[in-house]
């Protein structure tokens, strides 16, 4: 078993990047920027996916399946998009490989060059909305809701396991719509749902709000987003749904006959969250032992480890065990009996923790003379007794791990109120940002000078304009002038 | 209701491609031989994805994710394959575009090329393997069983859609065990895996076979195969598994500490499925009218279309659909009730029976005075009136689906038998390629030079070496050279 997994007051980044690779999440691969999602990260990110696609299909969306390439072209079709993903992008310039002539290997073949070069998509508008058009002739064909599971490369200078990898996995939802209401309807529905699954299945409390115009996706005229709070006060982006109003029915020339026999521009959205989510998932729960999941989202909810010295006991023992593995499956719980003979079960139990899984359960010899079993866990590293007699098996569990659902959020949400302070000076808020973090509550003047300006100050961005904000008169911490509410500052990975 | 599909016997060709247009399968997109997967294609497919991961998984395999690129360098890493897919592959060169100097718009950055090419994967051996053998140091390892559902490009000169496109969906297994017997039962095994969702989720019969050497997959040492028989005659490859020995181990120096402290090379194997199943799918089973698809992969297995004039008769019988729908929900059935007022009956019989709605009811004032509904079956295009006193809703149409399942699979393997021909000479074997088609079973005498000059005769290829061949000596058909068996020769898509 590995150990020493660094300590999170010590070394926060490190114990991210150990956590990650320690608990066989992800790893870097040989291919700069890009990861390898290992299967017990996979596994997590499956259960997401599961879970978002049933809400997406819930509020009437299918899935579909667009090119991977997008033409050069398309990609500069929408003046404010291009550049914002121009600077970071991968580039196809030739379909051929041969062998070199000097026999020094293979060589890109230069007669085999693209006439147009290709751009690996770094978010699907232009491609899509290239095809929207011959989609949408009337307003019978709207809206048009479609999602897509898919892979996109940004090609990121600085990268980190989950948080920010040139290529990553991701959902893309892009709709269009007859009107502005029901468009900017559609972009606060799917922010919710965001914000629904980021709160009830992954425990994670997040601020619903909106981005400054500096923050915005470039090619949208409103983006919605949620924001998290990670465990070293800074802030994370864990989903955004946009307003694209008729930017890109326009690029791409996207009409549709009115019901009133007009022609008219659509009206678009799109949304999306990443395999950033499991970032995000990790630092917010997960402490100095390893790993703290969600039951929801955990591949394995409980596990059996039995504790024995002679073979009689462990089949005493197995029976047993598989006897409440049993009942607790036909429960829905995900259970796992290891009875391996390779490992102790000290090992084993270092293992689960590093890897999150929410219950342990012990069965030793005396346990079995008790009518008892050792239930331990994760969340708090606390142990019980547990008399089998007193309570079927499968009501203690389900109540158990519903409770530590419950648990981790209710401390996420503590640790997040902790950490979220109101100031009303320039000097409060530096202050506050150099020795607390987090959230800060604070006035702005609402131009995007000022913002760029505190950035260049201090680092931190305006995460988000709160949608739940009280009005309230005030004024901007560094410029003094004016303002209508309170915004969230925070420095943000 | 686009009308007009041309006939599969004037055309199967446009057929084809028709059908998988207007049925909203799927379409080209801008980007050369990359298709839109559209939404009802795209449910299909999920379908498809959900019973064949399930399946992995009970076999005791778990998905990963591995990077899209792939440095140039690796692919070359093993001899064999990089000559089979060197060809034909995209390669990204640079990670930047910049906006032109002179204003002609946005170009790629010169500055910003990559010191070592990347290869958009066309399979990711070389990536995996390269990433084994930092997981893979002692027996306790082994096996390693992984799966991967992604994204592939090979850039392919003729495309046709979901047959040969130039970006495709697929999964792919890779596993590495510690002796070259379980890798071989393990290809064995996945080859099966595939042949049991063929047949019984796609009502597809497949012939399990072993490819010639000329056919194999480029690493591999043997790749086994399942091949099915298309309503033109022609077979279609719709899934390989194959033995890659230690080739990939040994170009990646993937070795394991033995149980008895040596020191070896693994043995590994991978196998695939992808979307090209759609194509075998949509050409195995479909008629004249359009689309017929078996119930187990059916997105929509019933529909509910009311017949009425008046308002208060679409009233009485919505109130019966609704009941009737709900029924079949409740026993798993995937139901759902046109009731556009858009749209008249005679529309969405077409749209239906284009679509491959296995069962179709229609309730009209009539049937609910009667108390009967009418229920027409896609497959056989037959109609009969159905007492609802008489037997159980739910009963009645889940032994109709289950009928219907049974009954396209039986066609389908009626049709493949009698296109199925033995030939013992040469004149026959090329009446037979001409006027029959199908899978031609004939004596060959095992040398690649054999199997070329018979494909640059003919156009036919070796399809497979059926596993449950029975030994049977006789003469090649093209040499008269002694052969141990007969092998099935087709021409293919």
């Amino acid at each position: 078993m590995s150990k020493g997994l660094p300590k999170r007051s010590e070394d926060y980044s490190l114990w991210y990047n150990e956590l990650v690779k320690k608990a066989d999440l992800a790893e870097n691969s040989a291919v700069r920027g890009c990861m390898v999602i290992k299967p017990y990260g996979y596994s997590i990110w499956e259960k997401m996916q599961a879970e978002l696609d049933r809400m997406f299909k819930e509020t009437g969306h299918t899935n579909a399946y667009f090119p991977l390439f997008i033409p050069k072209s398309y990609l500069s079709k929408e003046a404010s998009h291009v550049e914002g993903f121009a600077k970071e992008c991968a580039v196809v310039t030739h379909y051929r490989l041969k062998n070199a002539e000097d026999g020094s290997g293979v060589i890109v073949d230069p007669e085999a060059k693209l006439e147009e070069e290709l751009i690996v998509r770094p978010t699907s508008e232009t491609v899509i909305w290239s095809t929207y058009k011959n989609w949408i002739q009337s307003y019978r064909d709207l809206p048009l809701l479609v999602n897509q599971w898919a892979n996109v490369v940004r090609w990121e200078m600085r990268t980190r396991l989950f948080l920010r990898t040139a290529e990553f996995l991701w959902q893309e939802g892009h709709t269009a719509h007859a009107t502005a209401e029901e468009a900017k309807a559609e972009t606060l529905q799917m922010m919710n749902v965001y914000a629904q699954f980021a709160e009830d299945f992954m425990a994670l409390p997040v601020v619903r709000g909106r981005k400054s115009a500096n923050e915005r996706f470039a090619g949208a005229d409103d983006t919605l987003c949620i924001e998290a709070m990670m465990q070293d006060g800074k802030a994370l982006q864990a989903g955004t749904s946009h307003f694209l109003g008729q930017n890109f029915a326009k690029a791409f020339d996207v009409k549709f006959a009115t019901k009133e026999g007009g022609l008219e521009y659509v009206w678009g959205t799109s949304w999306g969250v990443s395999t950033r989510l499991m970032g995000a998932l990790i630092m917010a729960h997960s402490d100095d032992n390893g790993l703290v999941l969600p039951p929801k989202l955990a591949p394995t909810q409980v596990v059996i480890v039995p504790i024995y010295r002679k073979d009689e006991e462990f089949e005493a023992i197995s029976a047993k065990a598989n006897e409440i593995m049993a009942d607790l499956r036909k429960a829905g719980v995900s259970v796992k009996y290891d009875n391996r003979d390779t490992h102790k079960p000290g090992f084993k139990f270092a293992e689960y923790e590093l890897k999150g899984v929410p219950l342990r359960i012990a069965i030793g010899p005396r346990d079995l003379e008790n009518g008892t079993i050792e239930i331990a866990r994760r969340d708090t590293l606390t142990k019980e007794q547990f008399e089998l007699a007193s309570q079927p098996i499968t009501e203690k569990i389900t109540g158990m791990l519903d409770d530590i659902q419950k648990s981790i959020y209710d401390r996420a949400f503590s640790f997040r109120e902790e950490k979220t302070t109101e100031v009303n000076t320039w000097d409060e808020f530096k202050e506050v940002l150099e020795n607390k973090g987090g959230f800060i509550s604070a006035h702005w003047d609402g131009t995007s000078e000022t913002e760029e300006k505190i950035k260049d100050l201090t680092k931190a961005t305006i995460r988000c304009i709160p949608l739940a904000r009280k009005e309230e008169a005030g004024t901007c911490i560094l410029t003094g002038k004016p303002s209508e509410g309170r915004v969230y500052f925070a420095k943000a990975y």
